[in-house]
């Protein structure tokens, strides 16, 4: 049999597995979830071994050691991988949720109903905890899931994804539901992102490129998260003392986190008595500046930002500035500059606020809050599986409810739409 | 300027006014779509000299009666079409929606707002109301559109979007909030629907070739709506009158609809008792019956179902019959032959129901009501602008809501994420 087939092969088994994960029910998902979270303890000895290869092969091809840090497990980790299994055991269940429920004028009951999406694949990069936690929320959601991990993680994940067999076997359960393709040329991720007969969705996580070239080729409907250049709007009136937290967090907190602060923008009215104090407080903190000609009139040695600056997803302790005649020149500054991620105002003025929001087409508008908070976990959506910043399906951080879709249920008494053809 | 560069400069016109409804509160909206009902009745002298071009080119190909019938506008039609506009205008609004909204225990209030999706192009054939329909229902949810309908209409949807733009220029708004693609050639949608940086969603709407070509080319997400094999299953126990009115209005009422039956399958036990009748009924009306060997012994002269049969959307006075063991047979026949669209189980034992809805993924169940029932109108939406047999946004009769999508609205007096850093 050929690779192209294989993999065909292994996304109908998927397909017909996904069947058996839909119908069943929470507290047997649930029971599923604590198994292989302890499928996962049980297994630590194998699975740190795997991990252990990972490693030696990353530090062979000098992998640096933030990228080996990134990819290395211990018990702690694991431990913490195996957790969260269990807290998704612990998340409400969207499967079977009646969203809405009425009655229609010929008397048919109409209900809206959550059904699992069907298979979703996902493919990844790094992180060996993403294979668990990815299957933990696909399953708890009702869905089969095929899983496509980087070379680097790929013992890591191949031990991962045997213990989560494990417990499915376990349970009477198809394999099927969980399946690793281990096979990691390029052209079997194109074979898998054009099976769009089999496969529901898929879901790439990683660097750009990866997600560009997921984009292009797929013919499966795919959910992208591209990046997050997240903007810090300081109004006036606004808190000065308020504005400055926020910034500090939003930009130092997690730099390499997606929705942190790229850029910050100032009001002219509140930017000298705000950007000295922002400049002294970041740079403490090790955060480079880098602005434009009145934001460098008012902070000694800033360097000149330039239009890649504006633009840039830096990940990194560096932030770009501009200071802005107002609230309209804001707006248009994040319209032409942001990647539908997250954007902050920082305002005392409630109208002004409603305008920022509406104004924007981004996935999350905050008002006087921290941008660190557009995370799944953080706006209570229990546990994330990506942030969306296309505006299809899901739009911002995805919870379980982003894997299913509402379908209609209909209850009638022999209701007929022409009575006069009877 | 190239033909390429032209459709891109179009789109990215129509992305720019996007900003513009998007923003457009309720009122204006519903005063715009009035507004262009109202030009559509005073420009009545143009767009049927338009369409009477239409129709005479069909006439000169060999078009057949039904097409050029489904061509064809008159007055009264054409009022419809004005009426249609009117009717979207009552509808409530789902933009700015707010679906849910909750504190966190750290005291940010969090909401999920519905925002129109941006820019949404519609790829049709035939009849000329769907470029005033289709316009309505993406302005109504405050997109932008983009519409390429076929070249048989090329003169009446031509004249329909001049009236429409004339009363969008009134309104002070800009033009390219509704845009018609003149250039027909294939290799212009080609270039369309691959405007994934630009445009947010193609719904193609017309035969199966149609909506696999732009599945398989597009990078922009795609709602697609194969086809519909619908299936009746009649269990034991079940009132077999009301599975006979079902079956009639199912198959007869309007056989050219996706909604239609095209599979009645029958429970043995009540085969002798049912098939008789619903064969009479049926051939009175002019229905051909083709079915397995128990369907045959019980009704004389039925024709034999091939496979093709079981798999056809006969669009037509055919429908396909099979007797089964039971409940379980016909859940297997449905899994095997449906194309997600709609089925329907008669029944008296709500075990059994509930037993077919679960085990089924079609975006719509019927229990006791009729298949007819699978539309927009009918179930409530107020309108449709497609059925969607793609599980992904939106899963069956799609209205207003499916043309928006929910992000998150954030208030804070401040809160951040690391408290410790500050």
């Amino acid at each position: 049999m050929s690779a192209s087939s294989d993999i065909q092969a292994q996304a109908l088994q998927a397909r017909e597995a996904a069947r058996a994960i839909a119908q069943l029910p929470t507290s047997a998902k649930d029971a599923l979830l604590r198994a292989m979270a302890q499928a996962l303890e049980d297994d630590a000895a194998a699975i740190l071994a795997a991990n252990a290869r990972d490693i030696e092969a990353a530090a062979a091809k000098g992998v640096g050691s933030a990228m080996q840090d990134r990819l290395r497990l211990d018990d702690k980790r694991l431990r913490g991988v195996a957790d969260a299994l269990r807290e998704v055991a612990d998340l409400p269940d969207p499967v079977g949720q009646v969203t809405r429920a009425y009655d229609r004028p010929n008397g048919i009951h109409v209900e809206r109903v959550r059904v699992p999406l069907g298979v979703i694949a996902m493919i990844y990069e790094a992180r060996p905890n993403v294979t668990a936690d990815a299957a933990a929320l696909c399953l708890k959601a009702g869905n089969a899931v095929i899983l496509r991990g980087g070379s680097e993680a790929i013992h890591s994940n191949t031990a991962i994804a045997a213990s989560l067999k494990r417990a499915l076997r376990e349970a009477g359960l198809p394999e099927a539901v969980v399946t690793l393709v281990e096979d990691l040329r390029r052209e079997t991720i194109l074979e898998l992102i054009q099976l769009n007969d089999i496969i529901d969705l898929v879901i790439p996580r990683g660097g750009e490129g990866l997600i560009r070239f997921v984009a292009e080729h797929a013919r499966v409907p795919v959910i992208k998260h591209y990046k997050g250049v997240c903007h810090q709007y300081v109004d006036s009136p606004a808190s000065l003392d308020l504005a400055l937290d926020l910034l500090v967090d939003g930009k130092v907190s997690r730099p390499a986190a997606c929705n942190s602060l790229e850029t910050l923008l100032v009001h002219a009215d509140v930017a000298a008595g705000f950007l000295p104090r922002a400049a002294q407080a970041l740079r403490a903190r090790g955060v480079e500046l880098r602005g434009d000609a009145r934001s460098r009139a008012l902070v000694p040695d800033m360097a000149e930002a330039s239009e890649d600056d504006y633009a840039a997803e830096y990940l990194d302790l560096i932030l770009a500035v501009r200071v802005v005649d107002g609230l309209e020149q804001a707006i248009a500054h994040v319209q032409r500059y942001a990647s539908d991620h997250t954007e902050v105002i920082v305002t005392e003025d409630a109208a002004h606020a409603a305008r920022f929001v509406q104004a924007l087409r981004s996935a999350v508008v905050m008002v006087n809050a921290s941008s660190r908070f557009s995370d799944g976990g953080e706006l209570g959506l229990g546990a994330e599986i990506g942030i969306s910043t296309t505006r299809l399906h899901s739009y911002g951080p995805m919870g379980l409810e982003a894997l299913t879709v509402e379908r209609f249920v209909v209850h009638g008494e022999g209701q007929v739409r022409h009575p006069d053809l009877l």
